[in-house]
């Protein structure tokens, strides 16, 4: 029987990868449910090549809008179109799917993925947000629900895969690594004026804008250290970060016998997609090979926190734990969109951040409300500050 | 309940280093039983230190001498003393252990090993020439029996641990990473004249005479790669050599998702010797952890088998089967023995290899007794050859 697929988010970057890997292996994995935002072309054209029973849009105009395409290019089936935060929840919770894939960007991908967790769905989980912001509402409720929850993140998913060396209680450390992003070779003088445009090339993997800012910050592994902690349950002193250039050693296990077991490959989201989709099994699939001789070398440096201060408060975040994390991921998304509209400067998305995170009044473990209140509060904050 | 351990070669250099791993878990391992060679001081030591019921020494002199030894020191236990080809089989296959480590050198290791299989005795594999010369009657009989057998060579140990990142049959290569040896970055015309001395100079690890010229020459990659063949059950298009100077990657494997899982360390036998004994769980030890920083740089180098023509000679004996390999690694060391006797120079090793392949009738499916027969021809006709 095939596996029943749905996906939150399927016209992003992790949402149409996914549906490529399904595409290459059409006998074993079928699309039952889909929620994108507004880009319907797409999603009309996802429809009819998946033939979801279920798709859902971001509202009504949209919605409306893929309705007419779909019945103007006379689709051969009937499938259900919804919108807004009810269609999310209906794809994420399908009766019909064995497996959710959450590739939508930031706190909407919460009440939906403990929705799915609910009802017994597995989770191939993109949404950074889930973890940093709920750690401790979706792990629970996975452990009782007996739900794996499996990363898609290339990092997690090589730690995932490590994890397969040993016992969870015989982890010593992890070891993520870090390409350093844009400005690795750059001193903090010389950040002072940075444009936008620089802080958007990344070296070594192709992502959207806010990604790639975050990797010059190094906020994006700051937080990958927190989903770390969530998913692998390991205590912060246990979650080291090294810089490794290359990007080709995708994150690291050390156990208790010092034997470092390491996950390795050409860098392409594809491959931890679909790991996810066919755990814990591997397939093959359409993906080039690593080949070390012709890399020649890997580099590793040490994190520096006084380079990268993004880093020590995310672990000062994570360590504080409650809604610290989300104050910091909510403050950074601003301060980002800030400094992609050429409002800030670089330097200055780490004092939004710091500030913000100083001005927050941590609630211990929230629920669900106080943890969206808790982000809505850290983005005006954000928004008042350097205005 | 303790794990009780026999050893076979207990006074050499694995030996001494299971019986640190040993003494470092008092809780966890006893020594049943010893087998050594003419070290009867070191082995009294063991005696009196571990307490076996058994040991044996290689003949009846080293027996005498440390019956003697023991009781001049007043042992406060009765301990049975045998010695030669019989009490190395009682050492092997004695009836109180649940493991034998396997760290006697050359074709003497085999019988022992088929004997403890057929005991039952789970098997820490650090004798090659069992694998080389009779890898399919001991992986026959290890499967009938089920008597799993662990590597204990670091490459070996590596692929082990590496493998339980997927299944079997998910394997789509193994990478050994081979250390270069001391003549990595000579080219042939500068290998004529090396002296005894500059061969044994390692880069890494700290070994014999023998294994240290085997590296130089990669014969040691090249008896590895047939190990690994047997061991894995692999075919040898799947089993890649490259050169990787630092040996930090103990050896790789690549995933049929092109997924690489690697394992490293910094070398330290005793890592690979405790995983064989623990398996399949791990325990902490007195290693030092390796620091990725610190060593900054990993390099990887095509294996270049016009430099390195032992490798290729490797592949093409594991490829013809049979009887070759034994007579590979037979005449290889009478070749090494030669060249540290100053007798033929460095690259007349790999001539010698060469002509006493050249001139073998292979026998397909050799039993014990052709295997041995075959290993003695080819060390006659090594010793033959520019005499």
């Amino acid at each position: 029987m095939k596996k029943r697929i749905a996906i939150l988010g399927s016209t992003g970057s992790i949402g149409t990868q996914t549906l490529d890997v399904i595409a290459a292996h059409p006998d074993e994995y079928e699309v039952v449910a889909l929620a994108a935002g507004r880009n319907t072309a797409l999603l009309a054209e996802q429809v009819k090549r998946f033939r979801p029973r279920l798709v859902s849009c971001i509202d009504e105009e949209s919605a409306a809008e893929l309705r007419e395409e779909l019945i103007s290019s006379g689709l051969g089936y009937k499938v259900e179109i919804e919108h807004g935060e009810h269609g999310l929840l209906q794809v994420a919770a399908h009766a019909g799917a064995d497996m959710l894939i959450t590739a939508i960007i930031g706190a909407r991908g919460l009440s939906p993925t403990l929705a799915a967790i609910d009802a017994g769905i597995a989770i191939g989980l993109a949404n950074k947000e889930t973890l940093i912001s709920a750690g401790h509402l979706v792990m629970e409720s996975a452990r009782k629900k007996r739900v794996p929850i499996i990363p898609i993140d290339s990092e997690h998913s090589a730690i995932f895969q490590c994890l397969n060396g040993g016992e969870r209680r015989e982890v010593k450390k992890i070891i993520l690594t870090a390409s350093g992003g844009a400005f690795r070779g750059r001193s903090r003088e010389e950040l002072v004026d940075v444009k936008v445009e620089e802080a958007l090339q990344h070296p070594n993997w192709s992502m959207g804008a806010k990604i790639t800012v975050d990797s010059a910050t190094m906020v994006n592994k700051g937080l990958e250290v927190i989903e770390a902690h969530w998913l692998f349950g390991l205590a912060y002193d246990q979650i080291e970060v090294v810089i490794h250039p290359e990007s080709i050693i995708h994150s690291m296990v050390e156990f208790v016998d010092t034997s470092i077991i390491a996950q390795m490959g050409l860098p392409d989201m594809r491959v931890p997609i679909q790991y996810a989709l066919t755990y814990p099994q591997r397939k093959s699939g359409p993906f080039q090979s690593l080949d070390l001789v012709r890399a020649g070398k890997l580099h590793f440096y040490e994190m520096d926190e006084e380079r990268f201060p993004c880093i020590r408060m995310a672990y000062d975040a994570g360590r504080c734990g409650g809604t610290m994390p989300t104050v910091f991921n909510a403050a950074n998304e601003i301060a980002v969109e800030r400094f992609l509209q050429g409002q800030i400067s670089f330097l200055q998305i780490e004092d939004i951040i710091a500030e913000v995170m100083n001005r927050h009044t941590v609630i211990a473990r929230p629920e669900l409300e106080e943890i969206l209140s808790a982000d809505e509060w850290a983005r005006m904050e954000a928004r008042r500050l350097f205005a």
